[in-house]
């Protein structure tokens, strides 16, 4: 893949990234194991520290991973990735070694982190598992602190999306249930 | 206002009124005082009962209020009513007590449901808040049950949204910052 046009985010508008409520992948290594599942139920939660929140399965191999690694990574799939996303929500590790393969999950890293990132996405949040043992039990809700954040900057730059300036293939998409995408649309902006 | 197209939505269901990651509206109201603010920061949490997290800053009036009365409307506003959702974001009934009004509120009530609901939106979740006094300190976090839900059945009915069946003056809008939104853009279905 290549990496050209990726650069980093300020981690105090990291929050841009997942702002817009895009269905991301979350990914995780731990002993070498590495998985990536799809969530749409991931939302910011702080600034400064820039944290976030995400609903994991308690079924999930993703889950597991991260509760023994303590880091896990959140990215943002593009349109083109729509059936890559699908099949990484109705498909699990446990059951099928061959899951990412099967997906057609390319990995990749980013410098001091060692971390599974999914290559073609468009945004990546490196994060540092926060525990709060009792929701986490209790919701299946997970707290992440954002430690590293990058972006493609054809679609993301100074701080805001740019999707009406991009290849329409770059757009986010939304899930809202049985395969059942929106990618993100027109630009519209309330003059402050 | 007409709800001529109001329909109720299975709570089981009800999940995807904001699955798609729409900025929402929340709304409250105790001992006669009504408030609205806008969050970004809204997520499902679970299925059956049907919950929600919504991120609420201490500084809000919305937040004090749902504190005492212990419910919430989440509704999710149209692109004609960014206008609306960026001033009522922007402003705090703590200092202006026509807030709503400027910001061009019309409240409606659903039957048994003493709450404040917003007119002109196309989905609207009644919540019970379940108190989690740590994680509504620590982190601005609130969990509520969704206990109603409705939606304009011109653009979600059979438990999908239509967007790209209905006028493009119905799409949810999508906050970035600095008064940044985008519209839900184009359906994209995922063969099972």
């Amino acid at each position: 893949m290549s990496i050209d046009h990726i650069a980093p985010v300020e981690l105090e508008k990291s929050y841009r990234l997942v702002n817009h409520g895009p269905t991301v992948l979350v990914s995780a290594r731990h002993a070498g194991i590495d998985d990536v599942m799809a969530a749409a139920w991931v939302c910011g939660l702080d600034y400064r520290p820039a944290k976030l929140t995400v609903v994991l399965d308690s079924a999930t191999m993703t889950r597991k991973l991260l509760e023994k690694s303590g880091t896990f990574v959140v990215q943002v799939p593009t349109v083109n990735q729509a059936r890559l996303t699908y099949d990484l929500g109705h498909s699990s590790l446990h059951d099928d070694p061959e899951k990412l393969k099967k997906a057609g999950v390319e990995l990749f890293q980013f410098e001091g982190h060692d971390q599974p990132f999914v290559a073609g996405c468009t945004a990546w949040l490196s994060c540092r598992l926060l525990p709060e043992i009792a929701v986490q039990d209790r919701y299946d809700l997970f707290i992440g602190e954002i430690v590293g954040a990058w972006a493609d900057a054809r679609v993301f730059r100074d701080g805001h999306w740019r999707f009406e300036e991009a290849s329409p293939s770059l757009r986010s998409i939304h899930y809202v249930a049985g395969g059942q995408f929106y990618t993100i649309g027109d630009a519209v902006n309330v003059a402050e």
